[in-house]
């Protein structure tokens, strides 16, 4: 039971964390030039003379990263990416994973999933319990190159799809914004786009992008009502996002209609609308969010982002997640992060407002774990 | 003249505050269930295992409203319900209502406000003066149901509606949202939507809801060619309401349209638009907000919200509620939040950037008391 | 080498800043209202009793423009524009103007460029570098005015006016807002859009101003074309500018689609839409942004809008600038309460998360200087 401030964070520090959301790691040494194409995918690196190791998280990796693989903080990019390379991808990967503290990661293996290390490896290198979450867009993208037909046949391959999956994930911010009507598509249009959209993709030969309106709808709908939990990108992701149309807000008239269903929708990453997130978790019962990502890339000012997600919506609605995507380094970071940043901001309640020490760590806990075994039936 | 810390914050609990937007109190005794929906209300508790004494709110309750009842600070939600009962309603009323330190409350009785106790009841307990705030649209929707013919007669139902009131309330937000055209309505379009409204009301059933936009309009401009105050609910509240259409910002062409008429504004809540709704506030000479709701819902980061109103906005026109509703501990809440939250504010600017205590008290009582009496002209 | 907190503060206040948009100075002695008007502009004043000298921008003026005129901090306002007569607007200008510590100012002109006093005079009262800065808009008002005939007049008229400037300014915000298609117009809509223009404008006897959205994304395309850097007006204005359209984020189409252009835009002032500024400097390799006015405006609450220019963005992407007008006291203050909340948000990193001193002020001066030094090739 902590009774202190010391106490707090060491037993924060202990939580085995489940991350709700994140990709695999790849297992490759890197230059310097490749490490920060990888901290700013899936983004370009900033015109010179601007660098993203000048950044939030480029500082955070020299600060937090440099000590976990033997060196002092706020070591040189240079001298990081020579220690990176002697100690070999594998044990780079391994002592990252591990030093995240989780015992549970629920990964989207939809993007870009071949260049990542499988499940297993993943699971074997960080010492956890690797979850599967099914991305709606790939796999309706399956189907048009398949021979499935219509509504009936992309049915079938969701349902193939979602064998042995915990959730679902969205990438409809991605794939039109998420203005989205708050009913669900009729059936026959879901038919007649269906059909439009694989004799369009017979006519080309680059992979297929669902875009689509209707379809897009239809797959957040079937998976609405396939009950387990559904994922949604919203706030900020790459250019090819438009920002101001990945506001979680846009979602409200979906959400509200989707509220007898009763299930579990998490919001992801949600910045810079954090607080609008939360008001739709304090308004609708099934509505959850994160600030995953977020706390990764803006590093020493996750605390802001945590603070906000703490104010409307019950602790109850909140998870963790970190979005780490290829480097394990993103892994650790979205951890330690999290970790420092809600001690921070319980520890204030406790010091200025005379929050009890257990009631601060029972909200940490509900947040970096219990709310996701619960919300995901990890148990 | 407070000249120090624990001065400043003492003066500052001795404000007399005039609550300039706040709902009447219920005389019941809670069960627990009934205590977690009222503190939810008007949206339902959050799926199980969350619980709304699990949030900013619920902890404050237990923090701070449990001592008012003779109880320690953060005493579980039973015991807190077994000792409301212990004491009865009606003193478990008196107590918290007297503990807001409130001189006047402007009272807004259009929402089903025969739950709540009369006016006359509330002052006695709480020992203030009890003003009224006549909801427009609630005006509208009595209007819809008698006698009275065409605007004239609306007009009239209006004029009737709004005696003894010191200032009117539009909750236009949560009838289509605050996205509303600049200039008023052509006079015969609004005797058009009143037939087709009075009309389409004869063949229902159901109790009235005005959501016609053009009479909505019209409420408003009526509203500001009286002079009173005119009240707008923005930002978040229950579901039924697109929080994207309530953004205080949608109203700013309808705000310098009407800027000639000189009427005061007031924008309520906000949240998470406090900064936008500064922005109005310091650009047009009459517009006046709060963060009222927000400090009792978002609880220990009332500061924060306070802070961000304390920004672009001359502090003589920001104002102070609680929007408090049905529960007293809501009354009490909201002031003893808001109370903590300017002097955290406050204190800081006096120790970081040398602004002098007696400064920092009167922006206090500007934004307690001062700027609600000048604009309501409560004097 | 700082090595702690007041060697760090030291050292930011030695800076030689470059203030990347700011315009020039009066020369006047005022009475309290012409001040107080001053410091509202372009906004009236508010409705009484407020005033304006209860605000940041107000108590910032007494505390810390008090000072260098001699006079105690909080000093009246009365007194204040007793000494501010009593010392002579060119003393006062020289005053605040060397304060600033600044040592370029890069000046806008086109905004009611008479009533300020002419770049070699703010120069020579400064002790700093003047640069100018071209508003579209203004050119292309010559441009409707003059003989000068079509798209090929205009860009002529734009070429001439851009001799020795090394940046341009939109303030397409102003001029229906920043929802802008992302492509540029076609040209001969273009040429129908000018001949509409010089064709109303022949028979008014009003000055003109371009509100044609066609011509304005013509100018904006011209200059991203140009290559020197474009500067773009987001977030707060006067109320003639619907801060609703004035969120950066409705740039992002233009700006993704102008990204192979490399031309440097710089997004200003950005409140209260600053992550979304720090969004698209993120994902967007040539965009760059600063929290100028705001930080004059705010106040003690500039640390607010600082923390948040550095959450998301690479520290090379941040620019700093005051966005001054006509009074000398803003270019001062603009500087100070800039230096006071970046220390305070580098100090609070270096004390609580370990980021050294010396890569705290690193990252200072980048955005105090170095990054506007290396966008407009200052050297």
């Amino acid at each position: 039971m902590p009774t202190a401030d010391t106490d707090l964070r060491a037993a924060i520090d202990r939580i085995r964390l489940v991350d709700h959301h994140v990709h695999s790691v790849v297992v490759d040494n890197l230059t310097e030039d490749e490490l920060e194409l990888a901290l700013t995918e899936p983004y370009a690196p900033p015109a010179r003379p601007a660098t993203v190791f000048d950044s939030q998280l480029g500082f955070a990796v020299r600060n937090w990263c440099a000590p976990v693989l033997g060196l002092p903080s706020f070591a040189s990019a240079g001298s990081y990416v020579a220690r990176r390379a002697e100690l070999g991808a594998a044990e780079v990967n391994r002592r990252f994973l591990r030093a995240a503290g989780a015992s549970d990661l629920l990964v989207d293996v939809g993007y870009q999933g071949d260049r990542l290390i499988p499940d297993a490896a993943l699971a074997e290198a960080g010492g956890f319990t690797v979850h599967t979450l099914m991305r709606l867009e790939a796999a309706a993208e399956r189907w048009v190159t398949s021979d499935a037909v219509g509504v009936d046949g992309l049915d079938a391959v969701l349902r193939e799809s979602a064998l042995g999956a915990v959730g679902f994930k969205s990438v409809a911010a991605y794939r039109g914004g998420l203005r989205l009507p708050a009913e669900p598509p009729a059936p026959e249009a879901v038919e007649a786009a269906l059909l439009h959209w694989r004799d369009e993709q017979r006519t080309r030969d680059t992979p297929p992008r669902l875009t689509d309106q209707v379809i897009v709808r239809h797959l957040i709908w079937w998976a609405l009502r396939d009950g387990r939990p559904v994922q949604f990108h919203t706030g900020f992701g790459d250019p090819d996002l438009l920002l101001h149309e990945a506001d979680p807000l846009l979602l409200q008239g979906l959400l509200v209609r989707a509220a007898d269903l009763r299930t579990p929708v998490t919001l992801l990453h949600c910045y810079p609308f954090v607080r609008q997130a939360g008001y739709l978790a304090a308004v609708l019962p099934h509505v959850y969010f994160d600030v995953g990502l977020t706390s990764n890339h803006i590093g020493t000012s996750a605390v802001t982002a945590v603070r906000e997600s703490l104010e409307l919506a019950p602790f109850g609605k909140v998870l963790y997640s970190s979005d780490a995507y290829a480097l394990p380094e993103l892994v650790y970071l979205g951890a330690r992060q999290w970790r420092s940043a809600i001690h921070t901001v319980l520890d204030e309640n406790r010091r200025e407002h005379g929050w009890p020490a257990e009631e601060c760590l029972r909200v940490a806990e509900l947040i970096g774990r219990e709310n996701a075994v619960a919300a995901y039936r990890l148990d």
